[in-house]
């Protein structure tokens, strides 16, 4: 099998994630912040070292304000929602993922108003366009750091710089590019991004960063071992969003798999990797890549006069596996130009060896010659 | 280490859970409903698998509409939210875990009435009582099926026909109760769950159900995998409450989880074990023990002129793992008298040998009469 839906989730883990998990399992097992037994408090220890781990990865000044989600989508919603209210206004990009997309257009039944910021054909979204719709209600830009379609990266720096000057707040989903190409996120507000992908976690995992300063409203509500004779939410991280047990054992995994990231040169792997089937796949006749050269780890196509759910299935049949459709990202591919088609979606990972790139081009060659 | 916080998650877990993470994670991997290929089915196959497992287990006509969520409380946001609109009326018991209690505050923020019905001092809330509270305005009540505190078993059954006859919603919370006691809800209409205590699932699970004719507004917006192009979330099972990546290796430990409990004849021994615990601890000398006899596996108990911290912490350092405090249920432990001392919870589980019960309680004997 050749795995190649690494912007869905990531496969195979590094042997020490899966270690961790199993170590965790077998040999702790207890739910960190409540007990104060000794299996509870290596728990909660735990807990604080993958914020801590999760921090260093991505130059955070304050740990604690590093909260654990089941996915990137539920750190999405908490942000949107735990800081839109009735009245105001959220900008969003042309590129956006259903996470943020749907979660804004919610927003507008709740009585706010949505911008949508529109991306160039490669799925670039310039700054200035965003800094364009900015009015004094405008309190929220959420920007895809790295398109789940096409790789595409946007320039989040400038992004924040130009929120900043409008004392605006700003949300980046990192989804695809947090484990992937380095990231200096000291000065950003709010961060949401999946665990179990670049990051090398197990499903389950995914996190959301609120800058110290940002008061936002909790998302569910629930027991955290803290206060809990108040019939309201703490108001401190991480407790504000840890209503219930949260995903011990995948917490634990993720902390593993950002150590890994820091030790063993992902980043140039991951993009010597994509480089090299993006340069292979361009060589195919008749194929539409939709993006730039430098991107992260995934690879959208288009086969002229081939059906995207039909290129997957012959891949599928010879063991590979790639996505086709339109990835939750509908604006996305409306902005690439490919929302009637769809795409198949390659995405490798830092397990991807050059000798599964070139098998698996030349079948999709082969596919299309015949 | 003698382990005894099962109410909080169970531990260990049986051989096949932790056998069954390991394998999905090093052999399919893969995220559930979104890609065509092999092990993406595999996975899509799997989910649906421990929906019917888990419909099996509890008589529940419609697999489709049981939802997997990453807690209990989750679960019973998704419900309490998704349900209750500005000017309903929410009744719950006063025996309520946090999770029921602080959503159902945080429902009277947004513009709807709580009204708390009165469990006697043993934790047990009367049907009667809470058909009093029944108002025109009243949609949804929410009653623990079993008290994390004292273990109390509360007639959901009765609720539930009383409710029918008012039409009124119900949301039972079976996080103390499932996988511990046999249970029929082929009749109700709103179930929240844990996956990881009584069901050993791995901590990341729970469960909502909602019975079919239902109408119930989405938690989490985001991607689903379905209907794609759209800015609204489906209206279907499970997809309504599938916003973004599922925790696939939890929901893979639930499925054997669920499978073990019905092979297995977990209950007589949960019941067996939890009544040889209380019948021993009831010999110590000024023992208070809240509750009935007839109960779940969670057993609080205070010792007159003992700090319930401090009697954990000296079972701790035998190795003993208890939980001292008020366990995220203040309505509870006023209901129970306990609110200002707290409790020392004992919560044995299946894998809770008699031994171990007879050295804890031994130990505690020696802590009280020194």
């Amino acid at each position: 099998m050749i795995y190649l839906d690494n912007a869905a989730t990531t496969f195979p883990k590094p042997q020490i994630v899966t270690d961790t998990v199993l170590d965790y399992l077998t040999n702790c097992g207890a739910s960190p912040g409540r007990g104060g037994y000794d299996s509870a408090m290596q728990s909660s220890e735990m807990l604080f070292e993958c914020q801590e781990n999760i921090a260093s990865l991505l130059s955070l000044p304050t740990p604690e304000r590093i909260v654990f989600t089941k996915n990137a989508t539920e750190a999405i919603n908490a942000a949107i929602f735990g800081i839109i209210k009735d009245g105001d206004e959220i900008i969003i990009s042309s590129m956006e993922h259903n996470a943020v997309m749907r979660s804004a257009h919610e927003c507008t039944k709740r009585g706010a108003k949505l911008k949508i910021a529109h991306a160039n054909e490669k799925g670039k979204v310039s700054p200035e366009s965003i800094e364009k719709l900015i009015s004094d209600k405008t309190k929220l830009i959420c920007v895809i750091h790295s398109s789940n379609v096409s790789g595409t990266i946007n320039d989040i720096h400038s992004v924040a710089r130009i929120a900043k000057k409008h004392n605006v707040y700003t949300l980046f989903d990192l989804s695809q590019s947090a484990g992937i190409i380095p990231i200096n996120a000291r000065d950003f507000d709010m961060l949401a991004f999946s665990g179990h992908k670049g990051l090398f976690g197990i499903m389950g995992t995914g996190c959301l960063y609120v800058r110290e300063g940002i008061n936002i409203k909790p998302l569910l509500y629930g027991g955290t071992g803290s206060y809990s004779e108040s019939a309201r939410m703490p108001d401190f991280f991480p407790d504000i969003f840890h209503a219930g047990t949260v995903n011990a054992p995948g917490i634990a995994s993720l902390s593993e798999g950002v150590k890994f990231i820091m030790h063993e040169g992902v980043y140039e792997k991951e993009k010597e990797i994509t480089r090299y089937m993006y340069d292979l796949l361009s060589e195919i006749p008749n194929i539409i890549i939709p993006g730039e050269r430098d991107r992260t780890s995934a690879i959208s196509v288009v086969l002229k006069g081939f059906d995207s759910v039909g290129i997957a299935e012959k891949l599928n049949s010879l063991g590979i596996c790639v996505r086709a459709g339109l990835h939750c990202a509908p604006l996305a591919h409306r902005t690439l130009g490919t929302i009637t088609t769809g795409t198949v979606r390659f995405s490798p990972g830092f397990f991807t060896e050059k000798s599964d790139v070139e098998f698996v081009v030349s079948s999709l060659k082969k596919i299309v010659e015949n």
